[in-house]
C-alpha cells in the first residue's frame, strides 16, 4: 500500500481513503462487469462461470472475456485474445477474475500459466478456487511475482457460483427441492388431480429452473402415475435448448411408452435408494445442480437425510382441505426441531408467489435430521398469542 | 359537458379532453387528498372512513376535513366548519367528498342538509352510500339544485371502505381468516407446540391488523387449549388504544382465569354453532370487519360455508411434515373445486412471507363450498408437466 505524503495533515485513515482511490474503484467496478461477463455463461454444466476484465496501468478497461462452457476457452484466455486481436499487449495490465485462475491442464492449457506467461502484472480474484484438481493457480502466479488480491466482492463471486461452489466443496450436487403447493401444504387434492394447482406465470418460472440445471429427479412412482415429460418449455411449447438430464430414483422401471423417453433430455434411472449413493453418481456424471420435482416420498426422503440446499416454493391461494401434502413425516415432533430454512427471495408470479429458501447452516456431510441444531429451544415456553 | 367549439378542426376525442382540464385535474387531484384525509380516521368502528375537500371557482382547495369516529363531526362538516374557521364562504364552493353526504339524522346531523344551508354549487364523490339508512343524499343535493357527480376515483374508494362498504351490503362483517403455517399447511408441530412458526416481523404485523379490527374470533377449544390474550399488542409489549371486541364461538365455556378476561378488549361468548346468526349477531353489534384466528375448527366451518371474505396467510420457510393442519375437509374432492382465492398483496416479513388473497367472486348470500363454481373444469385433462 502505498504510504501517505510526509507531512500531510491528515491523520492516517482519511490518507488511507485517499491513496489509489480511482484504481480501487476501478477494479472493483471491473469486478462487477467481470461478474456480469461470467453470469452470461450457462448456468449448467460441469465448469464454473468466470469472466475476466483486462485493466491498463491507469485502471482503464482494454479488454475481456468469459467462459462459454465446457470445451470453450477459459475468461482469462478469452480476455487475452480479445487484448491481442485489438493490438493491445497485455503486458503490465491487471486481470480482474471471478475465480481464481486454473493450474490444471484440462481441455485448455492453465490459466495461471496463460497469465504469467502474458506478463500481467498484478490478479484481482473474488473467489479461490476450491477444486483440488485446478487449485494452485494463485500460487503459481505469486510464484511468478504477480502481485494476487482475493475475495473483491468475494459474497458477488460466491453467489454466482453457489451451486458450482457447493458441488466441488461437498462432492454432491446442490440440491433444490421444487413444491408446487396449496396455502394448505396439498400438491393435490383428494381424488389425485393436481392440475393446475399454481396458475401459467409460476409454471412458466418452473420450466426457466429446469433450463438452469443439470438434472432434474423424480421418484419412480411419480413417474408412472404422473407421466411427466420433464422437459424445459419455453411459454409457446418448445424445448429450450438446454434440456437437463432425467433422473428416475426408485426401482418401478419406467414404461417404453413413458414421455421420459420421449423428445428431452438423456434418462437415467437409478433403481437405488440410498440417496448418498445416488448423489455420489449423479456427482460422477458432473452434475452441479440437481432439481427435484417430487412426489412427496422422494422429497421426505431428501429432506429428512438434510441434503436439500434449497426450497423453491410455489404457494397458490387455493385451499383443498384434504387431499397429499408435498413432504410426509420428517421425524419432526416438536416446533423446536423443524426443518427451517432461510429466506432468499420472495417473487411474486401472478396469484402465486414463489418463495425461495436455503438451508440455513451450510453443511458439508450429509446428516439425518433428527441430529440437527438450529438453536431454537426444543421445549418452547408458554408466550401469548 | 361543455362542447367542442364551433368550427374546431380538432376531432371531438381531442376537444373533450381539452374541455376544462384545469378543473377535472383539480377535482381529482382534490379527491386523492379526500381519500388520503379519510385514511386519516380510525379503520374500525361502526363509521365509514370519509375524507372531504372544498373548492373555490377556480379549482383551489379552500378547506378540508375528515370524519374522526363514532360521535366526531362528519366529513362534510368538518370541511365546512374548517373554512368558516378560516374566514372563507363556503358559498359558491364545489364540494369533493369520498362517500356519498348522508341524508339522516344521526347524532349528528345530515350531511347533505349541511352542505344545501351552505350554498356550496356542486358535489364531486367516489362512492354511493349503499346505507338504506343514510342514502338519499344525493337526491336531496340534486333537488336543491346542486350538480352532483358521481364515482369519481370510485375503485380507490371501493378499497378504503371496502369492509363497511361490505358489512352495509351484505349485512354481515367482512371476515378475514388469518392462517399462520409452515410451507407444508401445518399450524403446529405433532406434539401440538406451534411457538413459534413464524417470526417477529409476521407477529407484529398481525398485531397491527387486530388494532384495525372491530372483533377477532376464535373457536372454544383454541380458547381453552391455547389460552389467548387476543389483545391487540405493540412491538414493546405495550396495548394499541383500540382493543378489538374478543369473541369466543363455541361451547366450551371460557374459564374464569382466561388471558381473555385479562386487560383487552370486552369478551363476547356466543355458545353458537350457525355460523350465520354469529354473523348476524357481530352486525347487530356493528362488528364491521371480523378477524378470525383459529383454530382449524372454526377456519374450516367458515371456509366450508364461504364466508371467508379475505386470507392473511402468514406462510414460514418451515417444514414440520407432521402436525395438524390450518384447515380441514372442506368437501372439496377435486382440483377443480378447490376454493380458489385472488391474490391481492404479497409482502415479505423478515424470513416469512404474507399473502393477501380475496374472494375471487363477491357474493352477498353465504353458499356452501361445494356449490361454488369458478370457472375450471372439475375433470382436468391429462397435461404434460
Amino acid at each position: 500500500m502505498t504510504k501517505a505524503p510526509q507531512g500531510s495533515a491528515a491523520p492516517q485513515q482519511t490518507a488511507q481513503r485517499t491513496v489509489r482511490p480511482a484504481v480501487s474503484t476501478a477494479v472493483e467496478s471491473a469486478m462487477r462487469r467481470a461478474l456480469a461477463l461470467a453470469a452470461q455463461g450457462p448456468p449448467h454444466g460441469p465448469n464454473p462461470r468466470v469472466g475476466c476484465v483486462l485493466l491498463d496501468p491507469d485502471g482503464r478497461p482494454v479488454a475481456e472475456g468469459f467462459h462459454r462452457g465446457a470445451g470453450t476457452p477459459h475468461a482469462e484466455a478469452a480476455a487475452l485474445a480479445a487484448a491481442r486481436s485489438r493490438g493491445v499487449d497485455p503486458r503490465g495490465t491487471t486481470a480482474v477474475v471471478t475465480l481464481e485462475p486454473c493450474a490444471h491442464h484440462g481441455r485448455t492449457g492453465p490459466c495461471a500459466d496463460a497469465l504469467v506467461d502474458a506478463g500481467v502484472a498484478a490478479v484481482h480474484l473474488a473467489v479461490s478456487d476450491p477444486n483440488p484438481v485446478a487449485a494452485g493457480g494463485a500460487a503459481t502466479l505469486r510464484a511468478a511475482g504477480i502481485e494476487v488480491t482475493t475475495g473483491t466482492l468475494a459474497d458477488e463471486g460466491e453467489e454466482l457460483l453457489r451451486h458450482w461452489l457447493h458441488a466441488v466443496r461437498t462432492g454432491r450436487p446442490y440440491v433444490t427441492l421444487k413444491l408446487a403447493t396449496s396455502l394448505d401444504g396439498r400438491v393435490a387434492a383428494a381424488d389425485g388431480t393436481s392440475r393446475w394447482i399454481t396458475g401459467p406465470q409460476a409454471r412458466a418460472h418452473a420450466h426457466t429452473v429446469r433450463a438452469q440445471v443439470d438434472a432434474i429427479a423424480v421418484g419412480s412412482g411419480t413417474a408412472l402415475t404422473d407421466d411427466p415429460s420433464l422437459t424445459a418449455r419455453t411459454i409457446d411449447g418448445g424445448l429450450f435448448e438446454h434440456q437437463p438430464l432425467r433422473v428416475v430414483l426408485g426401482r418401478s422401471a419406467v414404461p417404453g411408452d413413458a414421455r421420459l423417453r420421449g423428445p428431452g433430455g438423456p434418462l437415467l434411472h437409478l433403481p437405488e435408494h440410498d440417496l448418498a449413493v445416488v448423489l455420489g453418481l449423479l456427482a460422477e456424471r458432473e452434475v452441479r445442480h440437481l432439481l427435484v420435482e417430487g412426489g412427496p416420498t422422494l422429497a421426505t426422503a431428501l429432506l429428512a437425510a438434510d441434503v436439500v440446499d434449497e426450497l423453491h416454493a410455489y404457494v397458490a391461494p387455493v385451499l383443498l382441505g384434504a387431499g397429499p401434502t408435498g413432504v410426509g413425516d420428517l421425524g419432526v415432533t416438536t416446533i423446536g426441531a423443524a426443518a427451517r430454512f432461510t429466506t432468499h427471495d420472495v417473487t411474486r408470479l401472478g396469484d402465486d408467489v414463489l418463495m425461495v429458501a436455503r438451508r440455513t447452516q451450510p453443511v458439508t456431510n450429509p446428516q439425518p435430521a433428527h441430529a440437527r441444531q438450529n438453536g431454537r429451544p426444543s421445549r418452547p415456553t408458554k408466550e401469548e398469542i
